[in-house]
């Protein structure tokens, strides 16, 4: 077995499985993307071993892992042009280390309120090119994933 | 001037006040505890110059803040042994880099949502030792920052 089969908890959701459409990995991480309407631009930063904290990390660890999240903030920067990017590790539900990387839009469900606060409107953020933008965003992140050296 | 005062922005509440009671500084970033009878263990590590998103920051500055970031974290497990460590940079509303860092607990008002979700209950987590574990994680956290080099 490797590691990540030693490492793996029994009925923890991120250790068997990608936890949402995998996008792209490297040894230690990898990228999904969440499938919810209301938030398009919505990944995740999934570390592969099984840590509840952040600081389950080694200091390299924790640099890798952030120049991932990193990463994803500046091609979602670049390529949708969103009012804010939230960051967040929570792992309240899953306590297995996950980032989220989430562009926000003036007008979608939620803002200014966190996504887990109280929707402040029905109407989320639409927007025609959004597929096509989120395409080319998934590839970004893939092909961006493979120049971020894991330590 | 110097440059925290040429980047001051106008009405930018990070930029004109601490943001909460001051733990303690590095040369770029500070470390603040916010004032939420239902989370005593709620601190933000919050960068003195004023840029919006993560990636303001260049990657020696990113390791800085996340080191800040961990050693709060760190600390944080040791003495107060919360149930989970929330980490969160949002800014919606003051788009000045801060980070979020919270003791979360099994029993507090909002567990396991977000703080900035439902409440799930209206008592939160009390603990009479409390007053004094924070007065002590304070300390811990302002003589920590002192060991925490700047890029």
């Amino acid at each position: 077995m490797g590691q990540l089969d030693r490492d793996r908890q029994v009925g923890c959701e991120l250790c068997n499985h990608e936890g949402g459409l995998l996008i792209g990995r490297t040894a230690l991480l990898r990228v999904i993307r969440v499938a919810d309407p209301d938030y398009p631009g919505f990944y995740r930063v999934v570390w592969n071993r099984h840590v509840s904290e952040f600081t389950g990390l080694s200091i390299p660890e924790r640099v890798h892992c952030m120049e991932a999240v990193a990463m994803v903030e500046t091609l979602m920067l670049d390529r949708l042009h969103p009012t804010k990017i939230n960051l967040a590790s929570l792992g309240n539900m899953v306590s297995h280390l996950h980032w989220h990387v989430i562009a926000r839009f003036r007008d979608d469900k939620h803002f200014p309120q966190p996504i887990w606060g109280m929707a402040q409107r029905e109407a989320s953020h639409k927007d025609a090119d959004m597929p096509a933008l989120i395409a080319g965003l998934d590839q970004a992140i893939h092909q961006a994933l493979g120049n971020l050296t894991p330590p």
